[in-house]
């Protein structure tokens, strides 16, 4: 498996995203493409031990800068080194990207080197939604606003996939996001979705409502994302408003260390994953792994194992099968709006 | 100001409902009106202290069950307590009704003896969010779903209204709720309220994000019913997920007292208004109070107050008022779905 990294992307680029290259190569035993200006590249590799390794360099002058507009900037620099990171995995010769930043670039270049799945207008934001529940996903978390019912469906046919070949669950149960489990609930297009699902032969357990969602009711929760992401950001708020009060209210209560460690792993526990912004993308045609703008080498490492596990358990082949083969079986409404 | 209140709804009536009205009469200075089978009111009544009392009772023999579905139980029993209550607000001779459950009954009775304000489909469900943002409120918490814009606008000025003049807060911000607030972010509906809120004359800041919400950034916030369903129910979910985390996490490290007042903070700082379900509904034409349906008499008595004081500032009046006259000043396209 050979992996592409934008050298350049990222806070803390170049420096901290070629030292977790070469240790996330050495881990994960993977080849790696560094794609930025070689000098530049060439000055930090000989900071480490790359004996063994297989590294290369893949030269470019151009690099996205955070701020820029992504599809502007793009435009400009067409030999942008995130762009030509996704570009080596069209053309065969990485079988992942990995981006670390600006999130925008990132997306820009998966969709115009890469493209999305058959059907999918837009890549998909999804994942782990709360350390509370570790087997609940949410999809979509704001990648699709205005989604159509055959949008929701493309979401649930991904989270399943995502569910079962990567968390490992057997039979994911799936729902519905809905303001009521009774008859008559839910907006227009969650009630046509639930249609849709109901055909699909996925593990549908009907409507779920946002309490359901915080405790985890079911492993795949299906969300328009402008509904998703409200909520995700809201949860995201909360956490820093519960960390303040309880700091406030345990004060002179417990120790100044034991406060910091409750709130911590409370603060970890409420960030969802379009705020981490980990992971692969979902609904491209092509594995592009994002990894948090604030990485530093340990995460840029880490990601690189992400890379590595999407493609052995060929994610987005699967992906791809399963949306072919679910939506063929049943009549999706012609749309192309 | 004379209330009539349904003495036989909710969990504890009739016997809670008439203490609490006793109470509520006296407390308040206010006539009631207490309506049900003459009999059973008149043996609640004989154990309070009502001397110098503005206390009636209208005789019906029907009420309401709760896990009756509400409009249905409402054509056969025409005489429901809950629908004569309201019918006394029509007919003039109460200020405003006071109904403890099933919430739907209260609803069909508020929407078949009083109607809704003109140009509004359905009541309003709204209220303050968040105990940490005691000056945000979210509208609308589950009422209407698939809003057009100028539904959402109908929200904004009843939010409006009702912060400047139940909450006293001058000159209150309002702002849509989205899910991002760079150009081009939100869904249809909320870009096409974004202009007609720009033009309305309100104290309108544009778009907000779920963590702005949590963390209190306007005081009003607007947003699909559908929406504000999930959030405010993921709020509470949420809630109760964090409480058992912290009780397990707090354990042997502070007394089990003061683990238990902590939680208790924090579970009443997470319910929002559309699960506690007190006060006004927002949109009807007249003043018809919920009180939550494990009201006891103090609960009772207190939303006596709120009725009380519904009344007294003419929420109702003002909400026809600004909605006529700021809907006036604009041009709403005429739509009739």
């Amino acid at each position: 498996v050979k992996i592409a990294i934008d050298a350049m992307g990222g806070d803390f680029a170049p420096e901290e995203i070629i030292k977790g290259s070469v240790s996330g190569a050495r881990e994960y035993g993977v080849g790696v493409i560094l794609v930025g200006p070689e000098e530049v590249i060439r000055a930090e590799l000989v900071k480490y031990d790359t004996s063994g390794l297989d590294i290369e360099i893949e030269h470019t002058d151009e690099y996205l800068l955070e701020g820029e507009h992504p599809a502007l900037a793009m435009r400009k620099k067409r030999k942008a080194s995130i762009m030509v990171a996704t570009k080596l995995v069209r053309d065969g010769q990485a079988a992942a990207a990995i981006g670390v930043g600006p999130t925008g670039g990132v997306f820009a270049a998966a969709l115009q080197a890469l493209g999305t799945l058959e059907g999918m207008a837009r890549p998909v934001i999804g994942g782990q939604f709360l350390g509370f529940t570790p087997e609940t996903i949410m999809i979509d978390l704001g990648g699709n606003v205005d989604s159509r019912p055959d949008q929701l469906l493309d979401f649930g046919i991904i989270g399943t996939v995502y569910a079962r070949k990567w968390m490992g669950i057997p039979n994911p149960t799936i729902a519905l996001i809905s303001n009521g489990v009774e008859e008559g609930k839910g907006n227009e297009v969650v009630r046509e979705a639930y249609e849709l699902f109901k055909k699909s032969g996925l593990n549908f357990t009907g409507y779920v409502e946002g309490n359901d969602v915080a405790q985890g009711k079911a492993n795949v929760v299906i969300c328009d994302g402008f509904v998703g992401n409200v909520v995700a950001k809201f949860c995201e708020g909360l956490g820093s408003v519960i960390s303040q009060w309880l700091e406030n209210e345990l004060q002179n209560k417990l120790s100044g260390n034991e406060i910091s460690s409750l709130i911590t792993s409370l603060k970890k526990a409420m960030i969802p994953a379009d705020v981490t912004g980990g992971g692969p993308l979902w609904g491209i045609n092509g594995v592009v792994c994002k990894a948090h703008g604030r990485s530093k080498a340990p995460e840029v490492a880490s990601t690189i194992g992400t890379a590595k596990r999407t493609v052995e358990i060929d994610l987005v082949g699967t992906f791809k099968k399963e949306l072919a083969a679910i939506k063929g079986s049943i009549n999706i409404p012609d749309v192309n709006t």
